[in-house]
Order: C-alpha cells, then structure tokens, then sequence
C-alpha cells in the first residue's frame, strides 16, 4: 500500500478496502504539518457489517470460559510489545506526546500490564462475583453483556486506545467482541494496533469478529452505532459535548454507556501546609499540572488556597514558574484553540491572569502555561462558569477568604474524577480539613491527601470515575482491574437449572483454587456444602 | 381529620397541610366505587421543600456507620407488623388483592423480611465491597450515592411499595434518604406505612428527611424532581412508557435511574415434558398466570410450544381451565382497560382467541381469562406487535413448527426479567435445550428450568432485573439483598489518605467478624496485613 491510497477498515478479521467517500489525515503537531496517509470516514454499510459480524461473533463465544480471552489479551500484549518501537513512533508523530519519559517506558507497559491484569481477571473469573444460594437452588454471576463499541480518547493513544486500551481491556475480559472507534489524531497508532490484534486472534484462534476497527464515521453514524440493537454497550473516554450526544442516543436505545468526560480535579491547599513546605508544594503542583502539556483527565485545573500572604505567595511562585517553563507540545491544533476559548471565557468573566494567556512559546502547537486567579466571592457568584475545563497546561486558582467559604466553593463543585486536600502535618489544618472533606467526598470518584492527583494506578481499588458529568454513573470506574470490567457484563441468574446445565463457575465443585465465590453469604474458594 | 379533608404529606418529618389545587382519590375495584379520602397532587412547592430536607439530611448522614440505618429499618420492620391489620384491610379494600393467600400472609412479612434482611446488610457493610491495595495506599468502598427517589407501582402494595419496599429498603440500606412518591391506586395504605416509618425515625433517632412522602405529582414535576440537582439518583417500578419517560428526564441529568418496566416472561415447553407430565404442566402454568389476576411482574405472558398433538392438547387443556375459572378481580379499571387494549392489539394482528376476551366474570373490576394462539411464523412476521405485553389474567400461546424456529422465536425477543424452558427428565429434550439456552439466557435476567416464573425469592443471588425494555440496565437487580442495595452507591475510593482520616471500614483493623474486605486480591474477615 502506497501512502497515497486510503488505509482499509479491519471488518471481520478483513483489511477491507473502504466505501468511504471522505476521508481524513493526521497532523504531527510538533512541526504543524499534515501526515500523508489517508483514513477513511466509513459510511454505514461498512459499520452494519462491522456490526453484523460482532453479533455472531458474541453468539459463538457465549459459553466460552474466561481462559480463552486471557489467551488472547496476553497473546495481544505480547505482539504490540514485539511493535513497540513502531508504535512509540508513530504515536509521537502524532500526538507530540514525549518517548521517554511517557510513551516508550510509561505509556506502553501500562498499557500491555493492563491487557494482562484484564487476562488474569478473565482467566481468574473471581470478578463474575459467582453467587450461591443453596437454599433457594438459585445462582448467579456476571456473563457477557454483548458486543461493545469503545471510543478512545486523543490524549492516551496507548492507554485509553479503543482497540488498546483500558475499556477495551475489560470488554474483552468480560467476554464480549469490540468494535473500535480509533479517534482521528493518532489513526496510524490505531492502525498498527489492529494489525497485532488480529494476528493475536490469529494465534489465539478467536473469532475474526473479536476486534474490529473503524477510524471515523460521521457524527449522526457514530449515535446511530451507540443505538444500534446489535450493541450491548458503550464505552467512551473524550470532550464532554460529543460525549453527552452520544449518551443520549444510547440512553434512548436502553444501552449501557460508560463516560469519562471532562474534570477540573479541584486541589484544596489548606494554610498549614503553605507553611509548612511552599516550595515542594509548587514543585509538585507545577509538576503535576504542567507534565504533558497538561493534557490529563486528571489535571488539577482548580486550585483553592486562603487569600492571605501564604496563599497569594503560593500563587505567584506558581506564576514564576509557569512563565520560566516552556510550554509542551499540545496534541493538535483543536486542542489549543479549545483551550485558548476556555481561558478566554475564565478571563471573560473576571479572573486574572497572573501567568500565560496567548498562544505559542513552545516548539509545534503551542500555549504559553496559564495561570488564572479569582477570588472565592467572585468564583461563588458564577460558579458554573469558573468550572469551565480548560484541557490543557494551565489551571484557575481561587483566592478563598476562610475555610467557611472554601466549604462552601466545594459545595457548588460539579462531579468531578478526583480532588484533593493537602493539609499540614502538625495538625493545624485538622479542623479545615474535616470541615471540607465530607462536601468534596460526595463530589469526587478519588479523594487524595497531600499528593497531586495526575498519577492513576491501575489498581484494584482505583476509581477513575465519579459522578456526573465527570462520568455518567458514579458507581463506576474506567481503569482498575478487575473493578472496571463488571461495565461490560450482564448478571446471568439460574433459578433451578439442572446442575450439569449450570455454567462450571455455578457448580457445586469448586472451579479452581483461586477462584472466589460467595456460597450462602460467605466468600470461599471451595466447593459448595 | 375528617374523611373529607385532603391528607396531608410528609414533608421533613411533620404532616403538612398540601397547597394542592388538584386531588384525588382511590377506587375500591372489588365494589367499582370510589373511597371517599382525599389526596393531594401536590405541587412543586412542596416537592421543592421535599428535596432541601432530603439534601440536609443526607448531608448529615455522610459518614454515619451502617448500624444507625439498620436500627431504622427494624424499628420500621417492627412498627409495620404492629399495624399488619390496617395495613392489610387498607391494602385489601384499595387493590381487592386476596387477604389470604397474599396481602397478610405473603406480602406483609415478605416486606419485613425484606426491611430485616437490609438492616442486617446495613450493619454489616459486606455489600460495600472494601477494597484495600497496600501496595498503591488506595482504598476504597461503596458509599451513599445522595438522596433517592422512589416510585411504588400498582401491583405490590406493600412489597414494592415506594416507602416500604425493596427500592426503598436497599436505598436506606446505603445511607440514603428517600422521597417516596406512592401510588395513585393505593394512597391509604402508603400513608399508614408513612405513619411507621416516622414512628421509626423518632424511635431510631435519624434525621426526620429520611423517608418523606408524596402522594402524586403532575407529569412534569414528576420529571422535575428525577432529574433535580438535589436528587441523586431513582427507582422506578410501574408501566413502561411513563418509565421510560422519566428515564428519559433523569438521562439528561445525568442520575442513574433504575427501572423495572414491563416483561412478558416466556416460556419454552417442549415435547418431551408434555408427553412426561401433561396434567401437571397445565395446573402449574394456569395457577403461575391466573394468579392476582395475572398481575405480576414475572406473570408467564408469551408460551411457546410445538404446534403437534402434544402442543395443540396442551393449549386446549389450558384454555378449558381458563374457561372454567372465575377471573380475579383487577387492581383498577385502569389496569382492566390497558389489558383489554392489548388483548385487542394481539387478535387485531392475526392471534385466535381460545378462551376468554371480554370483560367481566368475576367480582367487581375483571377481564376473563384469555388464552391466545398464534403460529410460529406469524409471530416472526410481526415480532414486536406480539410481544406487546397484556398485563393480566392471560397469555399468548405461540405454535412453533420447529425447534429452529423457537430457536428464532426466542433471537427475537426483546430483554424480559425471566425466561424459563421445561423439559423432559428422560434426555428426550436435551438437543433442544441445548440450542435454545444459548439464546434465551442473554435476553433474560433470570433463566428457569422445569418451573413458572412467578415466584420472585428474596435471595442474595436474585436476578430480578434483566436486559432492556425490562429494565434500564442488564447488570442490575431490584429484589435480592445485598445484591440490590449498591444501586443506590457511588464508589468512594480513598488514594493516600491518611490512616486515621479512613473510614472506620477502610481502615487496617477488622471492623468486625463478618465483616467481608478484599485485601490484596483475597476475601478477608481479618486484618490487614
């Protein structure tokens, strides 16, 4: 294939030549330049067959145990490790984001470690949460839901990927078959993963249907997709505006969809902790805020602080800061200008700008590091306003006149991932931090103490998620395994059927040593009675 | 208060004089007349006071332990048994459900049973799924999701009642105040039950916002108040299309809200279990489907068997048994009339009319028991008109020509609550089971053997739930403790917070005996470490 043909969609295990009549390019926003290689915006008959193909690939596995998709999340890892180097390069061609440290030793094994912890889940099958009752001869536990759609986001081209990453991950965990949206900044990327995937499938031996990908549809294809009976959920990780659209058209079909929309991460810095260590607490916030160009969802865009000498000295030594670091990289043109438009609608209605505020500075696509400030009576007077995301290296600081009106700021917070109070360790900030913590509890899927929030473990007990309209459903979260895969799952209950008819997780035998199942109330790896 | 003043509502724990410009009152549908009490529509003023106290109150109770809501609920529990005879008589009059077999003896302690076994899951805290990561520092549980608002449907006055069900007991088991909104059709019987739970909430000493009651609302300010920011999320039993309107009204806010709407619930006879137990088969599904009338959730409405001797004599001997019983008296000459419509929509699309069809033959409010026949391949030509669903004393019996073609009967079912297939002991059916459980499992939350469906356990392994239109979501129960209870939960995950600001359950030391933690991976009663 020469760079000049439109790339072919993967339909059914099928490099298929696309219908398309529009097509697209990516840009390498470090030079600002178009890259010659042609995607195509699939029209509906490519993603009817895309769907049709799922559907008989999700009848087909209906009964297969979680072994066989371990084989392949691991056969899968192994392959895009084999084209690491292939795929470190093309994602910072496209995305700017840095090789090291980010992409080729961060980015990448988190992303083949979590297409594993997703195979042990699979393979582990303590995450169906088998439940016995042998009083009433019913049982229960979590099958698969159905074919998933997953729509990646352009910050993450590994780790949230679509055809790659973490909702991808535990659709497949689950048990179901995936059609990938690859997003339209990083399609090569998207592209050299679905080669792995298939030649996983290949080695694997899976239905050709277990990974599709289409690069693009148009708007009104992408709510008919969500909608379509074919599907059983949705996962969608991006801008809050495309994210609440295709909500709706899932919500009117009846279909599960799992958001990750925006979050402003709001930081509470209490007074006792400005004294105690101001200049670690600028290293860390700068660090934290400005590391990739900003572009996390769990950036700290929210600062509040006391508007006296600790706090305002804080402020501007953050100011200093973001005015003698260059600005990153950011990872395409849109993605500037949007946040140019939220910095402009902070400053429109009444912050300062203390550091930033104009584009450029740094090599490619670029935006001076903006720092903005408002004072707590300000902030509380439109408060929907100053919560405005601004995706990007910059963050709003709110200069709060005592810790009732801090409590109050976090009482008019939206639902957000995470927030934090960093607090002193003497104890002078005790009484202020149990003012604020059980308002900012309820408002937030993570709460931190004392650290920036831009690290995610993948752990067990993560939550990446929160309530709306940081998600569309607090009780969730999007990374963490095996927390993350139950999403994409059906609860399959058997009221009196036969025992040899039951699945092998609901027999009486214990189905392997490490296998937990709650058998008349009580967790137990062993068999029933 | 005479009979001839409207009733009040229970507004943050007074009686409160309604400013309702509209009324209403119940029907006694054994005699077809009215009951002369009078209750409020009350208007958004109310339900707008309604949700301050709820959101005070939830406030309030953040971090209270689980103990203090169990005290609740058996103060409650308590309090209804020592009205079971108003509630009963109340309950009788207002649905003309049998005192016995039902309102007293079934019902009514299914309801304390259900209150009891949510206070134990409550004092527990099993159900809030501790998860601790030593190594991260992450830990992190199901917390109260806010407050909640419950809608009661018709049909259980008690088990499903707003204010004293299973929504409402796994809404209180989380830590949440509810707003009940009764039903219109019982409004005596849900004021009682108001009675008790502010008798419960004195002696228990909670919040007077805890339980609040409503006795209707208008349309749009039923929409208003799911989606209100003070709401956190809702519970919805009752008839699909206003379900799904306000479905519709809480999606766009973003609440999760969990529905429990219509089901047909179909059953699969084969040969080879006719041929076994003819007689037995027909007294088991004519006592399932005339049972109340028919008026159960779980009610078998969709019959499938072959369209041979044996499927022909086993219809005929069903629709003489209908013949031959007197109906049941209906809940409402609105439930009668919806019954007769769709009765109409079946016939009108081509099924025959074996028994029944016309009002009437019972005591007060009834519909004869109807039996309708269509054939295989007449109701794949109209899948959806079939599958309308006729809430009531009646079902549609479809004649298969094949086991391929119940095979595609059930590929066009929509998701039901249950699905049942009976079959022979003797292996004779076996082939066919096998073909057709693949595909009626992931269209049903609960799959039967060899049994009728109306019969819903209150068991930890309970799926009362299944894939939409039944519900809103396949991955959710509404019966079924503690399984129903994390429907009204946000996860709260802690990253780094410091030991002693934990809550009490996220902490090293074991928060007592039975209490079940994930720790590392592996269920644990112990500590960490």
């Amino acid at each position: 294939m020469t760079e000049t043909m439109t790339n072919p969609v993967l339909i059914n295990g099928q490099w298929t030549k696309s219908l398309a009549s529009q097509h697209f390019c990516a840009s390498n926003p470090s030079i600002r330049e178009e890259i010659p290689r042609d995607f195509p915006v699939s029209p509906w008959s490519e993603i009817d067959q895309a769907l049709t193909a799922a559907a008989e690939a999700s009848r087909l596995m209906r009964n297969w145990s979680g072994s066989r998709f371990a084989e392949f999340l691991e056969a899968y890892a192994t392959e895009i490790e084999a084209r690491a180097d292939e795929l470190v390069a093309a994602a910072h061609e496209e995305t700017a984001l840095p090789l090291s440290p980010r992409l080729a030793d961060v980015e990448l094994p988190r992303t083949t470690n979590q297409l594993r912890l997703a195979a042990a889940a699979s393979r582990h099958e303590s995450w169906r949460e088998a439940t016995i009752d042998t009083s009433s001869g019913i049982r229960s536990m979590r099958g698969p839901v159905g074919p998933v759609v997953v729509f990646g986001p352009n910050n993450f081209p590994f780790a949230f990927n679509g055809i790659a990453g973490g909702d991808f991950a535990a659709a497949i965990a689950a048990g179901n078959p995936v059609i990938a949206k690859g997003h339209s900044s990083h399609p090569e990327t998207t592209r050299i993963f679905a080669e792995a995937a298939l030649a996983a499938i290949e080695s694997a031996d899976m239905p050709r249907a277990l990974v599709q990908l289409i690069y693009r549809t148009t708007h009104d294809d992408g709510y008919r997709l969500v909608s379509d009976s074919r599907i059983a959920a949705c996962g969608y990780t991006g801008a809050r505006s495309t994210g609440l659209k295709l909500k709706a058209a899932a919500d009117a079909a009846g279909k599960p969809i799992y958001l990750e929309l925006s979050s402003i991460n709001p930081v509470f810095i209490l007074d006792g902790v400005l004294n105690q260590r101001l200049d670690e607490t600028v290293d860390e916030f700068v660090g934290s805020c400005l590391m990739g160009a900003g572009q996390f969802c769990t950036n700290p865009g929210l600062v509040v602080v006391s508007d006296n000498d600790a706090g305002q000295k804080f402020a501007g030594a953050v100011a200093e800061r973001f005015m003698a670091a260059t600005p990153g990289t950011m990872l395409s043109e849109g993605v500037c200008r949007a946040f140019g438009e939220s910095i402009e609608v902070l400053t429109k209605a009444g912050a300062d700008l203390l550091a930033g505020g104009q584009t450029g500075g740094g090599t490619g696509v670029s935006f001076a590091n903006t720092l903005l400030a408002v004072s707590g009576t300000e902030f509380l007077r439109q408060p929907e306003t100053f919560q405005t995301e601004a995706f990007g290296n910059g963050a709003l600081f709110v200069l709060a006149d005592s810790v009732d009106q801090m409590e109050e700021i976090a009482e008019n917070l939206e639902g957000n991932l995470t927030g934090c109070i960093c607090s002193a360790t003497d104890g002078s900030d005790d009484a202020a931090y149990d003012q604020l913590e059980p308002v900012l509890r309820t408002r937030v899927g993570r709460l931190l103490n004392d650290k920036m929030p831009t690290g995610v473990a993948v752990s067990p007990s993560m939550n990446h998620g929160g309530p709306f309209p940081a998600t569309g459903h607090p009780g969730f979260t999007a990374v963490g395994i095996p927390a993350s895969v139950p999403r994409f799952a059906a609860l399959y209950c058997y009221d009196n059927v036969r025992p040899d008819r039951l699945p092998r997780l609901l027999q009486d035998a214990s189905p392997g040593a490490n296998v937990w199942r709650n058998i008349d109330g009580q967790w137990s790896t062993g068999d029933v009675g």
